[in-house]
């Protein structure tokens, strides 16, 4: 077709959109005088939305036949599904009558009511099933359970601002978008594409002087006000405030749910009867004081997290229930494959991967397989899903391996889970920043003779020479390493003087002072702190991902959107029509909600006196699996018609059985094609 | 009984607790070597906790012959629950490990469970039932959002601080104290008590001033220090912080969830077919930087809050579904009983509370009715629940009428909810902040004719004249009051000008600059804004209720405790046994673990060797209603003993039939009398 004509297409539906919009404002005016029905306004802005939709459409297909395609089509498909989520209400930017604020959302009705289903069954997936000791502690948290993770020192990004407006930037973001265009440039010499392809995959390593100094080669300014920048400096992003009315204590909003668990390990090791290995979680909201906010969704100063923090000997990393996910085979993105040619993800069993090494452990392993189970569970696509293994240089030093669970959507590979074995570093920090011991006690299958190097300061000489002194040096003797002892011994032995550090001073040990010598001790057992294997979720992104993978528009009429929810995770159940407006069929329907409504299933009754097509259309956006509607036959024989929403199959089910049905058929117990095995089928409404 | 022996007893018992207290010490110190079994150190702890609740029972003892009864009475028994909840990890100091923060508590294990079980609860039993929207918005808020509120004005505590250590103390309860003291003293006189009684009912209504002038009159001084306190000033209690990295933008943590429904206002009408009456709830959490939080679990600086918003016609406040509650009865204190002479609560019928105008509309009638239900379903005792009319001098200005949903515990008579009649005042706040309008909108029957002032600026004419002014003054002019309008109508025809301000200036309006004239318009409908009846729950309080009110120990045996907890709310809702520590009853006992976990009820296996009878004692302790023994008879018949907690009867059931069993008895769709009728009576084990 001929670009000009497409582009002519795309210019009116643009100029249909100005239009409406100012039929919209002059008719909100009028509504403020109560010269217009609120419901005329209403109709209005739903006219607003669908010209919008046909812009989009239009210019995607202006945009795709000038060659952009592919990122214009995900665009298309994300303004066509973002447009039916504010829409419909699953979410809305936050304190919008106020302009909203970057990096806030709020759920709406259908969002709230998803986000709880997707948590429910987390909770039940991993807690339930794993018997993990749930906890639940306070998102301000003061600064010394912060600084003892390192968050106050290290939880930084790097920006850099605007030199005349002071607008903050993520220098990492904008030094991307200046390589990517590079590389795109027709004009860049295939030398510089090539160096900018090669620092584009390391510019989350690049040091300040570094980043620095790239973003100075590439020429890069201030996005909007094309200013320039200043240098980057690193800009600690959680939350600031101060407990207590002093004003003298600072503490944080915590930027993720895990350090609550570490510092009760000793509690909850106590409360498991000092048995490992054991799994704590956590469910929670955590915060992120983000830069510039973008990427909608997916990046929010305030999310639900839900971590698991596994316990567990770091001599024995095996799992009781590996052997259930040993042949669940998702697709795994090692560091082998990544660094390969393909560059592709590839399906392993999980017993194999655990055998050749390519996970580490067993416990790692059986949680990615019962997150790849997980993502199934809430209706993710599992050919979209996998697990990425971080390159070396992506791990923190003490990380022994790390994988993340990535979802593939409009915006590329998505991280929505991360696990981690972080070895015993966590525990570790806290138990030398609180001074108290964060172990767990092995006992021996018999006790073992050691030599063990005893240290006995003779109090009451240095007593008597030192004084106050007396007691800071006999700790700072207690307190030596092996090796320091044992050369003191040789000194002392040789009846020389040997030299002491305490804290500032120095003070000379003579013969008599100390003594110091090998023992020979039987030990039960042993204390050691355990390792951690950390498997953390990002639920929001999770979410969204499932809107992603659900989202799709009627064969032949993509006005009409859907979402193939789960019937476990979808908003609401089940809708109840009266096929028209009359007392005996509302009444029937008011009946049925309130059955459904004992069944604990949420519905919601349609009397609007709309075609029933119109209000099939209406639950498949909110993407409703399942819809009654009592009709004149209801009245004679008990009876409704029971619809499925993706098939828009119907079946005659007798009243009775409908609530109880259905029931069964969100807790996924039934299929649907068992009920239509089981039930007469119904043609459809005429307009359906 | 001889005080003098209760005394010495009580000094014993004292000695006892820091004779183990250091016997712990020890054990830990020798652990640190790995020279002591973990195990060992538990057990010492376990005894520690034993030996101070048997002292707290000898201090009760002694206490009560030596007069303080009641007090110390319910004292004793708050040690105890605390002493449960504590060790076993219902709750947990937050950050303990670092010596904790006052107002922050975590939930361990069973308290996290059970705060969802209630929170579940209250949303089955609300937003289910009632299919309320519900939603939910983030924690940290733009200081705009809460300056429309009122909070940044008035969200405060009169604080006192230590002139000479800066000590901060909350003038209220300093002066309640001195009060009290006075109240009690022997010393005082007839008149001074009768004073001081006068002015501690009124404590919470002085201001800064008076209150000032109150503590100096009462000597009150810094409690620890005894120093002189500064006068008294207001700390506002929201914890402060700031959006973004420009360090420019003031947030808060919300002090409630309630503004987050009010600014979605718009859109949930929308939502909602642009219907009322209709009702938006939230569940989350807010926080208070309380100035020094007492009452442990009850004053807490962050804490899970649900709010319902209704909104309706304020000219139309019934409710549909209030016939459903009309003959709950309730304990009731309305105003009236409160000012009368016997000053106690009394059961109405709501029905008839609404007709007598006790209770102001059906709505708030209705939801008191729903709460008072679900106090039941949680397993409060209905007896030691009550609803408080809030008196006049107690509302703000702008309320119609407020109910405290109180509950009794060992505090006294705790809020944990408020239910108020807000009228419109909270939209039309949000709404003048924010200029959108927040109203919804009434069709009448049949259109009105009705004279209307229209005011026509000649803006051709006030161009020319004023130029750039010109836009500004037309506002001005549009902008109006009625009489201000029809008063410059007069000046302009008798051929005067009059004058107009504009922001800072005064223009002067001639003959021709403005046309004013009454019209008759038709008008089909009017916009208003909705009135707002609001219930609003404190979960946590709710929940120390519950732990309150299900807290006791067996008959004869005050060292074992037990929480009564219902089956719904329960922590854990069945635990299973091996009789003995034998592979084939081991098996038996997981499986049937397994087969209650498919059936999603949160259980545990118990497998340590200790007697069966402690292994029920244990799982009284933190409530658990049904426990499972598989003995040998099992490995024969297949059957296992079904075990009641308060009861402790126990009954034959085949293994096959159990889950379900258990199922529907934490359902609560089956009693215990009724498995009891049907399946054989086993006699307890020995040691029951």
């Amino acid at each position: 077709m001929d670009v000009s004509v497409l582009e002519r297409d795309f210019h009116l539906a643009q100029e249909a959109v100005a239009h409406q919009g100012d039929t919209v404002r002059s008719l909100k005016a009028a509504a403020k005088d109560g010269n217009a029905d609120r419901a005329a306004v209403d109709e209005a802005i739903e006219k607003l939305r669908n010209v919008k939709l046909d812009m989009e459409r239009k210019r995607k297909a202006f945009e795709d036949t000038t060659g952009k395609t592919s990122s214009s089509n995900k665009e298309a498909f994300r303004a066509a599904m973002l447009n039916a989520l504010e829409r419909r209400l699953f979410f809305i930017p936050s304190f919008k009558i106020y302009g909203a604020v970057a990096g806030f959302y709020d759920y709406g009705p259908p969002g709230c009511a998803m986000k709880q289903n997707v948590t429910q069954t987390w909770r039940n997936h991993f807690i339930l099933e794993e018997n993990m000791l749930e906890v639940e502690c306070p998102a301000v948290t003061p600064e010394i359970v912060l600084k003892a993770s390192g968050h106050v020192e290290r939880f930084t990004d790097f920006m850099v601002t605007d030199v005349k407006t002071g607008d903050c930037h993520r220098a990492d973001h904008l030094l991307e978008a200046a390589l990517e265009a590079c590389i795109e440039d027709a004009k860049s010499t295939p030398e510089a594409v090539h160096a900018a392809r090669d620092l584009l995959a390391r510019v989350g390593e690049l040091g300040a002087a570094k980043l620095g100094a790239a973003l100075t080669q590439y020429g890069v300014k201030s996005p909007d006000t094309k200013n320039d920048i200043s240098p980057p400096f690193p800009f600690n992003l959680m939350f600031k405030t101060s407990i207590g009315p002093r004003g003298d204590m600072v503490g944080y909003l915590r930027p993720e749910t895990a350090q609550g668990i570490f510092v009760n390990f000793r509690d909850l090791l106590y409360y498991n009867g000092s048995k490992l290995p054991f799994a704590a979680a956590q469910i929670g909201n955590s915060y992120r004081n983000e830069i510039s906010p973008r990427a909608g969704l997916l990046r929010v100063r305030e999310f639900t997290q839900a971590e698991i923090e596994h316990f567990c000997n770091p001599q024995d990393k095996s799992h009781p229930k590996f052997k259930s996910v040993a042949d669940v085979q998702p697709l795994l993105y090692s560091r082998a494959l990544q660094m390969g040619n393909e560059k592709k993800p590839k399906r392993f069993p999980l017993g194999q991967a655990v055998s050749e090494g390519i996970i580490a452990n067993e416990t790692l392993a059986y949680f990615i397989g019962r997150t790849y189970l997980f993502a199934q569970r809430i209706g993710l696509n599992p050919d979209r899903v996998r697990f990425r293994q971080h390159l070396q240089h992506e791990m923190a030093h003490y990380a022994e391996d790390c994988w993340d669970f990535e979802v593939e959507c409009s915006y590329g590979w998505v991280e929505c889970a991360g696990l981690a074995d972080r070895s015993a570093f966590d525990l570790n920090a806290h138990s030398s920043m609180s001074k108290v011991e964060l172990a767990a006690y092995e006992r021996f299958p018999e006790p073992r003779e050691e030599d063990v190097l005893s240290i006995l300061p003779n109090k009451k000489e240095l007593g008597k020479l030192y004084k106050k002194d007396a007691k800071a040096i006999a700790d700072a003797l207690e307190a030596m390493s092996e090796c320091d002892a044992l050369e003191m011994q040789g000194k002392l032995a040789a009846g020389q003087s040997a030299a002491l550090k305490v804290d500032g001073g120095v003070f000379e040990m003579q013969p008599g002072f100390v003594e110091i010598r090998q023992q020979r001790k039987k030990l039960s057992g042993r204390n050691f702190t355990p390792a951690v294997i950390e498997p953390s979720f990002g639920i929001g992104r999770i979410l969204y991902c499932v809107f992603e993978h659900c989202f799709y528009t009627r064969e032949g009429d993509d006005q009409r959107t859907v979402f193939r929810f789960t019937p476990l995770t979808a908003p609401v159940k089940c809708t109840v029509f009266p096929l028209l407006q009359r007392a005996e069929l509302n009444e029937r329907a008011e009946a049925m909600s309130a059955a459904l409504t004992r069944e604990r299933l949420s519905n919601t009754v349609d009397t609007t006196g709309t075609s029933i097509g119109k209000r099939y259309a209406r639950t498949d956006e909110i993407g409703v699996p399942f819809a009654i509607t009592v009709d004149y036959q209801s009245v004679e024989d008990s009876t409704a018609t029971l619809r499925e929403r993706d098939s828009t199959a119907q079946v005659r089910v007798p009243l009775a059985e409908l609530p109880a049905l259905v029931r069964r058929l969100t807790d996924m117990e039934l299929s649907w094609d068992e009920v239509a095995a089981k039930y007469p089928a119904q043609a459809p409404a005429s307009d359906e």
